[in-house]
C-alpha cells in the first residue's frame, strides 16, 4: 500500500497546473454563458486547444491509442481533478472533456478503419466534436428498458426515428457527429435489444430541437445539452458501430472509467471552491474579525477539507481497481463514488456560496455554476437512488 | 388557543386559490426567463392584473392606509402563502410583491401627501413599479456600517453618489421611482446616519449598470436584480423619505412583516413541490412499481409533510406576535423563522427535483427556479448566520 | 387563530414550575439508576406524591373521570412538558406516568364497576402502579398480525400463554396489574382478533423474566423494562377487559393521546437541554472566551430555540385537532409529531452534551439518560418508518 | 499508488479474523457489564489472552521493542480494525488495548532500565495493567494550559496532590501502576510545564473514588473509567518518566498513533454493525417483504458502506504519513480522522439499531454499547471542534 502518485503523475499534474494558471483561469471571463452568442465557444478556445497540444497536453484520457497519452486510470485520475477546477473550460481545452472522450474511446474500441479515419482521427485532432444520444424525454432513464429511439432495417440502411435528450455539446454546429442508442431489436432481451449508430449531424431528418438549461444555465458556450429529434434519418448500415445487438454492453463500458472522470473533476471543483473560501475568509472582516477567524466559518472549512480527501481516496481506489481488477469488479465501488461525490461536492460549494454572501449565487464567481454542475451529477449515468441499491445489493449477498 | 383560520382568511384563500387555478398556473409558461425579451414583463401581466385588481384581490397587504385590505399579518400571512405557489408572477398579479409592498408601507407611513400623491397613488394602482436600493457591492451587508453610497446636502438638493445592487425590478422601465438609503451624516452613529431619498430612475446621473443572476437566473420577467449607479444625482429636499436621519430606523421596520411575507411564500413555494412530488410518484413508475410505493419516495414525501406544518406553524405564530405585541417583541421569531425556512424549503425542493429526474433542473418545470429563490432567502434581509447569532444572544441573556 | 395559552393553562402551569423547583429537581440526585436498590422506587417518591397531591397537582392527564383534572389535551399538553423536563422523577410525582395514564384511561372507559373498584381506584389514588403488556419478543412489533400471545377460553376462565417484553414498571412490585393483549380469536381478522386481559401480577404462573436495559440504563428507578412470561397463567373471564374481541381497537384509542404526552415531555427534555446549555455556555470558557461567544455553539443554541418552537407548535396543534375533531381525523398528524420530535430532540440533546465535554455523558448531567430516552422515542408507538409512510400515503391519496 | 495490503499483514488479518471467530465472538455473552462483579475482569479474559499469546497475536501494536511485532502503523491498522469489531474484549486479548499500549510506547521510548525491569516487562508479558491520568474534572480538556494536579520536589521525592479522571481501566485491581501528567514547573510555558509520573496504585494517597458511566455504561470488564484522587502521594524522583518539563511533548507522540488506532478500532465497530444489519435484513420481514428488500433499508446500507470505504482509506493514508513523513507532519490528518470517524461511524450504528427495532437498545446485540463507545470518541484526545480549528488554520495559511 503506498499513497504517492507516482513520477509521471507529478510531472504532467504540475505541468497541467501551470497551464490553468497561464491560460485558463485568465480566460474564464470570456466564457459568459450569454444568449447573444448563440450556441457557440467563443473564438478564444480556438486558441487555449492549441497552446494546449503544443505542450502535449491532449488527449491525456485516452489509453489505448497511439495518440492517447497512454496513462492507466490511477495516473489520469488526478489530471482530470486539476482540468475540473474550471470545469466548462479545461477539459476541452485538453481534448479530455465528454462526451467526446467516451465517444473517442469507443471508436478507438470498436470503430472500423473508415469509422476511425472519418471521426476518430479528426476528433481526436481536435477539428471537429461530437455527441451522445442516449437518454430519451418521457421515460425513466434509470431503466434501460423503457428507451424507444428505434432504428428499422430497410435495405443497407437503417431508418432512425426517435427523440433523445441530454446529448451534451449537440446545439452547436462544432459537433459534426452523433453515437445514438437505439432499439435495432425491439423483441430481443434489454441486453440485446440496441446498437450504436454513427449519425452525421447535419443528416436530413436530424434536428437540435432545443438546448435544455439546468438551473438556468444553458451551457451555451459548450455546446448546450441539446434535444434531439430524429425523423427518418436514412444511416448506412456500415455506421453501426461496433456489432449489431451489443449498444448496451458497449455502454456499459463507456460509462465505468467516464464515471470515474467524471468525479475526479468533481473534487477539483471543491478544491476550487476550497480555495475561494479561504482566499475570501482571510480577506473580508465581519463584526471587527476576519471571516476566518469566526468558528462557524472554520467549521465549513475544516470540514470541506476532511471530505474531500476521504473522497479523493475512494475515486482513486476505484480508478486503481478498474487498472488492476477491470470495470467489471468495479461496479461496486463506481457506484460508490457515483453516490459519494455530489453529495460531499454539493455541500462543499452551498458554503462557499454562502461565505460569498450573494454575490456567491451570481455570475461574477464561478460558484453557483459549479454547484449547478455538482447537482446534475446525481443524474448523470444513473440517479443516486439506483447506485444505491447496487450496493445494498452487494452487501447483502454476503448474507443471503 | 386556537388553529382555525378565521372566516375572513378562509374566504380569501378560496378566491385566491380559485384565482391562481383559473389565471396564474395557466400563464406560467408565457414568463420564460429568455434573454429576447430585454428586462420587461410580458403583456399577459397587464391583464392578470386587471383581472386580480377586478376581483378586489389588490393590495391585500397593506394594512394601514384605505387603499389597502385592511388584514392583519396573521390574515395576510396564509395569503401570501397562496402566491407563493407561483412566485415569479402571483404576487405581482396581486400587487402584494416586493420590493413594492415595502416601499408602499413606507409611503404610506412616512410620505408627504406630495409624495404620496405622485408615488404611492400610482403604486397602489399598479400603474408604476418600484425599487429598493439598499445592498452595495464590495462590502459585507450584513453590518449597515459598511454603506457608503453618499448624498451631501446642497442648497435646497442633495447630490447623491454611490453604487448599489440586488435592487430588485430595477431593470425594467416600468420602475419609476428608487428608494434609496444612503449617508447623510457621515460623522452621526449608524443609528442616525442615514436617509431614505425618493429618486426616479430616469434622473440624470442614474443608471441600470446590469442585471445580476442568480443561479443563471436573470429574473428578466420581474425586472430583474439590478446594479444600480447614482453619479452626482441631484435631489430636491422635498424628495427625502421621512425624516432626515431615520433611514436606518425605517428600513428595520420595513424588513419585519417583509420577512413574514417572504417566509409565507416560501412555504406555498414547497407545498407547490409537494403536489408536484405527489402527482409524479402517482403516475410513474420504475422497477415496476410506481414512485410512490418505493420507501425512499415515501419518506422524501412524509418529510416534506412534517417540515411544511412545523413551518407554517411558527410563520403564523410569528406573525400574531407582530399583530399582538409589535415588531420589535417578535424579533427572536423573526429571526427564526428566517433560519427556519430556507433549510426546509430548500431540502423539500431537492427532493422534488430529484423525483422528477434531470427534467427537475430544466424550465419544463418551476423546481429548479423556486429552488433557486429558496436559497437566495439565506442571504436576503441578512444571512442566517447572523440571524443565529440574534437568537443565541437571546437564549444566553436568560443566564447572564 | 390564537397562540395564547388559556387561563387555567397558564396558572397551572407556573404550579407546576415552582413544585419542579422546590421538590422534583432537588430529589433527582437520589434517584440513581443503581443497581444496588433492585428494582424499587427511593423512599422519596412516596413523599414527593404525598406533596404534589396535597397541591392538586394530581391526575392532570385525566379528562373523563371525577377524579381527574377535566383539561382538554391542548391544556394538558403545556403541562406534560413541564413534567419532561425530569422525566424519571416528574411524571410519576404528578400521577401522570404511562403506562399507568394509559391504563386508567382505559378502564375509566371501559372497565366493569368491579374492575374499576379493584384496580381503577388505587390507581387514582397512587396507591398502586400497572404496566401495559404488548409488543413481544422476535417479531416485527410494527405489524400487529405478528403477536402470538394467547388466551384460550376454558369455561369461566382464560389461560394464558405467552411472553411480552417492554413492560415498563413490570419489574417493580409496586406494579400490581397488568393489561394484557393477547390473541381470543387466531381465526378472526386482525381487527377481531385480540382482547385486553387484566391479570394480577402476583397470579400463578406470570413472572418478571428481566429487566430490559436501553443504552445502559436500566430505569430501575420506576420499574425497569420487564420482560414477562405468561404460563398457562388462569384469568377469570370477568377480567377481560371492555369487549372480547376489541383489543385492536382499544389499543388505538390509547396510543393516540399517549403519543402526544410522550412528544410534550420530550419538548419539555429539550427545554432543560437547552437551560443547561446556556448556563454552561454562560460560565465555562476556552481559548480566551465564554463558549457561549464560540460562534459554533451560538449556532447550536440558535437552531435549538427554532427546533423546538417549531415542534412545539406542531404538537399543540396536534392535542387541538384530537379535542377539537378526534383522534382518528388527527392520524396523520399524530404520525407527524412521532417523526419530528426525536429527530429534533435528540440532536440538541446530543449538542447539550458536547458542549459539556466527556462530563456530558456521565451521570453527572442528566443529559446522557435524556438522550436514551428520546433515542427510544424512534420505536415506542411504531418506528418511524412506518409513521412516514402513514405520512406518505395521506399525501398521495390526494392525487391517486 | 497501490491499494493492496502487503503479505504480512494479509497474513495476520486473515489469523486474527479466524481467532475472533474461534475464541471472541462466542465470549462475548460473558463480559455482561453487570454490577455484581466490582470492577474486574471476567475469569475467561486470562485464557483468552493465554491463546492470543501462544499464537503470536500479541503486541501487535509496538514498532520499536524486541517484544513487539515491528509493523507499520499501516499494517497494523488493519489489524486493528479487525480487533474493534469486539472492542470491549479483543484489543485487550491481543494485549494491544489503550490505555496500556500508549503507556508500554512510552515506557519503550523513555523509561530506564530499572524503569522497564519494573513496568514494561509485566506489560508486555500481559502480567498487569496501567492507566493514565491526565484529564481533569472541572477544567476545559481541551485547553492543557488548565490541568492543576502538581508535584512539588521535595529533596529526593516529589509530592503530588490533585484529582484526575477518565483514567480508564483504573477501577480494577489489576491496574498496578498509574502514568500521570503533573505540573512540576508551574511559572513555565505550556510546553515546560508539565513532567509525567510513574506512580504505583497501591502508594499511599492513591485512591480510585468512583467509576464514570457513560450512557449508562460502566465498562466494568475493562476496569472502567476512574476518577482518581493524588492527596500528597510521595513519587521518588526516579519515577519521573523521560526528563523533567517534557510531559506535554511526550503527551502529545503519544496522542499520534493512539488516534490512529481508535479510529481503525471503529472502522470494525462499523463492519461488525454492517454485518448485524445484513443479517437481519435477510432473515426478517416487515409488510411481507425482507427488511432488505426496502428502499430505506438499502439506502442504510449503501450508505453505510460508502461512508466506511472512505473513512478507511483516510486512515490508513494518515497511518502512511505518520510511518513516511511522521507524526508531526500528519498532523492535520489526524485531526481529519479525529472528525470524520465518530461521525461516520456513529451514524452507521443508528442506523444498525434502528434496523433491530428496540432490541437494539438493549444488551442483547453489541449495538447501543458500540454507539456508546463511537459517540465518547467526539471528546477523546481533544473533541471535534478543536480539531476541526486546527484544520481549518492549516487551509487558510495558505492563503494568509
Amino acid at each position: 500500500m503506498d499513497f504517492e502518485y507516482d513520477e509521471r503523475t507529478q510531472e504532467l499534474r504540475a505541468r497541467l497546473t501551470d497551464f490553468m494558471a497561464e491560460f485558463v483561469y485568465p480566460a474564464e471571463p470570456l466564457f459568459a454563458d450569454d444568449a447573444t452568442s448563440g450556441w457557440e465557444r467563443p473564438a478564444v478556445m480556438a486558441e487555449l486547444r492549441a497552446a494546449a497540444r503544443e505542450r502535449g497536453l491532449w488527449n491525456l484520457f485516452l489509453p489505448h491509442h497511439s495518440d492517447g497519452a497512454g496513462l492507466t486510470n490511477l495516473q489520469y485520475a488526478p489530471l482530470a481533478e486539476i482540468t475540473g477546477r474550471s470545469p466548462e473550460i479545461a477539459p476541452e481545452v485538453f481534448n479530455c472533456n465528454p462526451p467526446d472522450t467516451g465517444n473517442m474511446e469507443l471508436l478507438s474500441l470498436f470503430g472500423t478503419p473508415a469509422q476511425q479515419e472519418r471521426w476518430l482521427r479528426p476528433l481526436l485532432a481536435g477539428e471537429i466534436k461530437s455527441a451522445f444520444c442516449m437518454t430519451e424525454p418521457d421515460v425513466s432513464s434509470s431503466d434501460p428498458a423503457n428507451l424507444g429511439a428505434q432504428a428499422v432495417r430497410d435495405g443497407d440502411e437503417y431508418v432512425l426515428t426517435g427523440r433523445k435528450w441530454w446529448s451534451t455539446g449537440g446545439m452547436s454546429e462544432d459537433c459534426r457527429v452523433l453515437v445514438v442508442m437505439c432499439v435495432t431489436d425491439p423483441d430481443a432481451s434489454t441486453r440485446d435489444r440496441f446498437s450504436m449508430l454513427l449519425v452525421p449531424r447535419e443528416a436530413a431528418g436530424v434536428s437540435a430541437v432545443r438546448g435544455l438549461s439546468i438551473f438556468g444555465y444553458d451551457h451555451r458556450t459548450s455546446g448546450g445539452h441539446a434535444e434531439m429529434s430524429f425523423d427518418g434519418v436514412r444511416v448506412p448500415a456500415a455506421d453501426v458501430l461496433g456489432e449489431v445487438g451489443k449498444g448496451s454492453a458497449m455502454a456499459q463500458a463507456r460509462l465505468g472509467p467516464g464515471r470515474i472522470h467524471h468525479c475526479m473533476r468533481m473534487i477539483g471543483m471543491a478544491e476550487r471552491a476550497v480555495d475561494l473560501m479561504c482566499e475570501r475568509a482571510t480577506r473580508r472582516s465581519t463584526f471587527g474579525r476576519l471571516l476566518g477567524e469566526h468558528g462557524v466559518v472554520q467549521q465549513w472549512i475544516a470540514d470541506a477539507r476532511v471530505q474531500i480527501e476521504q473522497l479523493r481516496l475512494l475515486v482513486l481506489r476505484t480508478a486503481w481497481l478498474i487498472d488492476t481488477r477491470g470495470a467489471r469488479e468495479a461496479r461496486r465501488d463506481i457506484s460508490a463514488i457515483k453516490v459519494a461525490a455530489p453529495q460531499a461536492v454539493e455541500s462543499i460549494l452551498d458554503r462557499a456560496i454562502q461565505i460569498h454572501g450573494a454575490a456567491g449565487m451570481t455570475a461574477d464567481l464561478p460558484l453557483a455554476m459549479l454547484w449547478a454542475q455538482a447537482r446534475t451529477m446525481r443524474f448523470i449515468d444513473g440517479p443516486d437512488e439506483v447506485h444505491r441499491m447496487v450496493l445494498a445489493k452487494r452487501e447483502l449477498a454476503r448474507f443471503a
